[in-house]
């Protein structure tokens, strides 16, 4: 028998038994096991329903955010392993009411194509879906291939917002594209996560190395460098952003993210050196600093920038009450 | 030079970094840095002050907490280290408003004698302070002994609520010695913390191994045992509390809580155990899950259950609004 330094029973069962687990804690909450997804229990009619989803391991991200004023339901995959299209459907149909559907899409080609599909299947039974695509990572030069991230966050919070607020679908879907095209993010690790089904990390980091550019399953990033102060990866981290985002004069909101295995202490230590370095040039009008979405036990961390408008900013601090986010 | 895989840069620094990025983070409160202690920014005056503190590492405890509603201040230590009595003093007169304070610490030989000290002199300057004591670990058998935990934010949150509520200060202490009084905690670490200015961690444990009935500072615990599933350490911590508190027929809440370094998946899959077990014999009203009171990044977990009545649950569920917890 394998045994795992984690709190887990069967490896095949974690995500099963986390959704129990949340259902058992959170009375906002209702979850669907098969097909498993989380949605609001008092997801209401007269709205655009917001769903997302994608593999799990990167809670609370998404089934934490499924609450009143950001998603009306969330589909986990098994871990990093994008949700099936049938989950989809079934999430959709549950919490769908009487303005449509926005899917939230974190650029990875399962779930892409995942949600594809049950987009089009739904379109075929006559609910209307849009989606909206993130695709916020840096660390990846060419657009189109760039992963989802940290700006995902920002993304459903806004999009929850803006149905709240009694948008119409195609309004939702303006402001949420919005959102995503104006988040940018960068990540970076200093020991990897360790998965639940092998015991095994899955990829190995030197004792004096860190890993620039990471994304939130371990892929690699752009380089392997020695580890630097925490103010230098600061730096570093903003100006990946700002090569590709001109914050200049801006207002911005930032997210200063823990993959997991990151003390609070660390984060606010990284968010002190970034809040500084972006006041010379932008006004920062809110960080959030904390673990929102993660890669398990990960040691590492991510910086989300989005830029602000009137519009954007008032949607990103509209009510929200959902598990892991509140205010 | 020492490269420890942290996110800091002079260790020496780390709480005074920390704090100035707490600051530049949440609007909500203010800091000193000499001596260091986190405000509420609006501390108001007609109620009495709340004001905890200990060493650093522990976060979002006690700074995270800073808030309406919960601390009207907080003194951090360096890591695992107690404020001094200056600290507190400054920090309780900075707060002190016309009613009094009452100081909430955790049972460790030196902060009970530097709170007690600050308590002292500000008795003998006409401040009138009342304490206290936080002794929930039942992992050590002489009550006295034991080591204040997980139930410590319980009691931050339910005195803030009576606080907040306009009870003077006797009835304040009273409701907050009730609570701490109701509490009861055990904690289990899979994989110990590695702490800042060494790099190291400040016990071993063998690859196969847990340590049942650990403290928040990596103190070694009731024995040493072979890891087992997720279920089974759940019912090993169930039983420590249940052996020490009847919880037979009762409301009661829980906290299962993170060390720092254990997702959030993790977590639930644990919530889910101890809610089901809990359920059979008495009501749980509230669950918190999640990073509350951590150790850097120790791999563990550990549960407190509070014991309710009606006027424990109704300032637990009281509003309250700071960094790390809102409702």
């Amino acid at each position: 028998m394998l045994f795992v330094k984690k709190f887990i029973n069967d490896p095949e069962n974690v995500v099963r038994e986390m959704l129990e687990g949340m259902e058992r804690s959170h009375k906002g909450i209702k979850v669907s096991y098969d097909p498993a997804f989380v949605f609001r229990a008092d997801a209401p009619e007269k709205k655009v329903a917001i769903i997302s989803g994608g593999g799990s391991g990167h809670e609370p991200l998404h089934c934490g955010y499924v609450g009143y004023g950001m998603l009306d339901a969330a589909c986990p995959g098994y871990v990093f392993t994008s949700p099936t299209p049938e989950q989809i459907v079934e999430a959709c149909k549950t919490v769908y009411g009487d303005k449509g559907a926005l899917f939230i899409v974190k650029n990875y080609s399962g779930d892409v194509m995942n949600f594809s599909i049950a987009r089009d299947m739904l379109n075929d039974e006559g609910y209307e879906v849009e989606s909206t695509l993130v695709a916020d990572d840096v660390s990846i030069r060419e657009k189109e291939r760039r992963r989802g991230v940290g700006g995902t966050v920002f993304v459903e919070k806004i999009a929850g917002g803006a149905a709240e607020n009694g948008y119409e679908l195609k309004e939702v879907k303006r402001v949420a594209d919005k959102a995503a095209d104006n988040c940018a993010s960068i990540g970076v690790a200093l020991k990897p996560c360790i998965l639940p089904h092998t015991g095994k990390s899955n990829f190995e980091l030197g004792d004096e190395d860190m890993e620039f550019g990471i994304g939130i399953h371990g892929e690699l990033g752009i380089e392997r460098r020695h580890i630097e102060s925490a103010d230098s990866i600061a730096e570093l981290m903003f100006d990946s952003i700002k090569k590709d985002k001109s914050m200049e004069g801006k207002r911005i909101a930032l997210l200063i993210n823990g993959m997991g295995g990151t003390p609070l202490m660390e984060l606010y230590i990284l968010a002190r050196k970034i809040i500084s370095i972006a006041s010379e040039t932008s006004e920062v009008s809110k960080a959030l600093v904390g673990n929102y979405i993660t890669s398990l036990d990960m040691q590492g961390a991510s910086l989300t920038v989005l830029l602000l408008d009137e519009e954007l900013e008032s949607f990103l601090n509209a009510p929200v009450d959902t598990p892991a986010l509140r205010n």
